[in-house]
């Protein structure tokens, strides 16, 4: 394997990650946060300095890489910027357990909104603001947003196609302009801009400035740390609303985005995901509005709580604005289902996904019809065009790759003798990087009574899960560390 | 189709279950039960009736088989056998209502042994006979002994074959000998020798004829129906030791069986499915026993309980000993994990099988293999021969089959309002033909609470479970009652 040049590109992402970080410093300083502040600039100085001496080990690096070195680079670099991130969390003592601070800030990276944390409120707002900042960064994928941002020869070396098929939150993104660094750029520019609206009609709804940003940061990540106790649940109405809009919004595939700025609307109604996940959200909504209507004053009021937690759960943001831990079982197998389901492929939402639900529907119904014509020739198309064998297999072969995860985390977890309910929540709302499950994992309550053990599988289990399974698992590999 | 060959099949499936019918009503008269006489005997007679209608339309069929119809008449088979099967529980009004009789049959035949039952005490000798009779009938497959005792030249007409490959428990059967019918014959010959042999063992435990028959039967075909309010618990320590075996070894493929009788006990040591089984048996047993230790007075009546519950549960079988739904988490997670794994392909057990989940992890490891080494071509191999690429897609195929139909059924049954867990591990017990889940359908409670649709569906479940999904995938596909 090339170390040299992963340990160039690795110390690259940790000066991105050290730079990102100086915002925190001054909101440290402006609300008087003197721990804090010190705690960041020191933290600040550490990984620049690994980041510098990463980048020095790797200067005379051969521009050499293949898929392994990619997987393998693109793993590690999660995992690093884990380990550094939570650095002023230690430091500054607000999170004195250098498991739970890798555990919140893996939470963050990965967009799972998964806390240990039981006063969120008592944290200084300097943190808060980089916890929060971690989803936003983590949602579009960070070594994406370093290739966007550089430029050189680096994109000869084969290097930026290993790492976005990799990394890049799904499988049909990387196609709307020949150029991957043009593409990559092109979704960065619609991140921003969605951000910046979702921010604009916070603020419009007289939301604090400070707040605002962060919600922003956890909406567009579809990360879901809030920086109040209750999560959303104190805030107005319409703030709700506009929460449950944006996060549906960015659970939408990014590519529907370029064509609507290329005025392709057609196109995005054609769309079957797109479809899928739109039909999917409101059958959800009218079902769950009906089943809670007892539990609420007001018709508006049940609407508004389904439509809420619908979208926190599909788009696998993890908001909360109530505790649907309390509502009927009906409404909690729906939620529990679309845990499972998650967003679009080429979103900022995690999960298994519409668009493989819907192949693996496609080739469900095809075994069925085989059994029935097995000479006959039988072909999947998605949107009009025919989906190669091989995506199929792949995709037969993520699920069970998604099924034998969530089954051995949840063995592992189950030593620490919680409920069933609650082990298979936690697994589930964190391999799919959504943040709450149910029982003791609920809205209302946090991750921070679990084992040493159990809080490292689920550590592994988001990782895993924001970055579609295999990085991580060739990274576990022993096969990866074989010297040819 | 053909619909005329289909209907002298049938009807010569229906013949056969009324003739099995007869020595229920010795029993009734032998313990004096008039009402079940009578109901056994009217039952007896339309099902014979039936039955000669069926036979007398498909008596000028032609002999020409396909697939499709072999599939259909599995599935339709196994239908129509609970259908008839529950007029005698309809007519002694012992079951009143037609849904929860059909349901307490199919959950018979099919080898589940769920039970709507509040009391089974209360029930005559005659009609429990007939109950517990259904599972050992069900275990080997309804069809493959109407071929095993049947001669003629309707083996040439490739319905032998179809039909075979549909109904028989597992993949790997059917290669001992070259005939077809002889295999089901040695089938059949191990099954009633291993019945027997139980029998002898419950006996010698000083158990009653009757019960000791009963239980027999629910031991060989791995159903779980117990003829006591509190199954198996209120038998000696010996006895429930006897059926701990004796559910582990109908278990176990029976080519094993076949390969001790000809002397080649290397094989069966060798065979990686036969070192899974017994090895996640015994891993199981050891850690369930210790985390109960504090709930029983010693250490063997933690170990007999926990091998007793191991073996029930992994078997597919569904007798209980102990409420284990009052164990700790980590044995319940135990216990549905192996709910969920089931016993041996090619033996009467239920559930995913061993055999399947040794080729999902098999290609689960070549998939991350290929992640790294995407040149590198890769075979799978299974006790030491190569297994064809077709059978790895069928059997990722069947994962993807396993997890839409559990999740579509949890679903469903979710709008009578249970618990989570009491609806996952009701879907999952009756899929995997278990019986038993957890909370409200746990060791000591029942199924009677659930609506006519709910039943329905785990009806559908259990059925989909012990054909092994297709047949009834078939049965229920618009598709394939299309004209050609």
């Amino acid at each position: 394997m090339n170390y040299k040049l992963m340990s160039r590109y690795l110390g690259r992402i940790l000066f991105v990650e050290g730079i990102f970080m100086i915002p925190a410093v001054f909101i440290s300083i402006y609300f008087d946060e003197w721990n804090a502040m010190r705690a960041l600039i020191i933290s600040i100085a550490i990984i620049i300095m690994i980041s510098g001496v990463m980048y020095l080990i790797g200067r005379s690096a051969e521009r050499v890489f293949y898929a392994r070195e990619g997987l393998v680079c693109v793993g590690l670099s999660w995992v690093l910027l884990g380990l550094t991130g939570c650095i002023p969390f230690i430091i500054s003592k607000e999170i004195p357990n250098y498991i739970d601070a890798l555990f919140e800030t893996i939470s963050g990276f990965t967009t799972t909104g998964a806390s240990i944390l039981n006063d969120v409120e008592g944290m200084s707002k300097g943190l808060l603001y980089w916890r929060s900042f971690t989803h936003w960064l983590g949602g579009m994928g960070v070594l994406v947003f370093v290739l966007a941002i550089t430029t050189g020869n680096d994109s000869k070396s084969g290097f930026t196609m290993h790492l976005l098929r990799a990394e890049s939150p799904g499988t049909s993104v990387g196609k709307l302009v020949p150029r991957m660094k043009d593409t990559t750029r092109i979704l960065y520019l619609m991140y921003i801009l969605l951000t910046a609206l979702d921010f604009a009609f916070l603020m419009f709804g007289d939301m604090p400035l400070f707040d605002a940003v962060c919600t922003a940061f956890g909406t567009a990540g579809t990360g879901g740390f809030g920086i109040k106790n209750d999560s959303i649940a104190g805030y107005s109405p319409y703030i709700q609303n506009v929460t449950t809009i944006f996060m549906f919004l960015f659970g939408v595939n990014f590519s529907c985005y370029y064509m609507l700025a290329i005025r392709k609307v057609k196109q995005i109604v054609k769309d079957e995901e797109f479809r899928l996940y739109v039909g999917v959200a409101i059958v959800s909504i009218v079902i769950i509005a009906f089943n809670i209507s007892g539990l609420y004053k007001t018709v508006g009021e049940s609407i508004r709580h389904a439509a809420f937690q619908v979208s926190t759960v599909m788009t696998t943001t993890g908001f909360a604005t109530t505790d649907f831990d309390a509502w009927p079982a009906l409404s909690k197998s729906i939620l529990f289902i679309l845990m499972l389901l998650g967003a679009s492929a080429g979103s900022t939402g995690g999960g298994f996904k519409c668009g493989r639900l819907l192949l693996i529907i496609k080739s469900f119904k095809r075994s069925i019809s085989k059994t029935i014509h097995p000479e006959k020739i039988q072909i999947i198309r998605n949107n009009g065009n025919t989906v190669d064998e091989k995506t199929i297999a792949a995709t037969n072969g993520y699920l069970v790759a998604y099924v034998i995860i969530i089954l051995i985390s949840f063995l592992i977890i189950s030593f620490d003798g919680f409920s069933m309910e609650t082990n298979m929540s936690a697994v589930v709302a964190c391999f799919n990087n959504i943040g709450p499950g149910f029982d003791a994992v609920g809205a209302t309550c946090n991750y921070a009574g679990f084992g040493v053990v159990s809080k490292l599988v689920l550590i592994i289990d988001m990782l895993a899960g924001r970055l579609e399974i295999f990085p991580i698992l060739v990274l576990l590999s022993a096969n990866t560390w074989k010297k040819k």
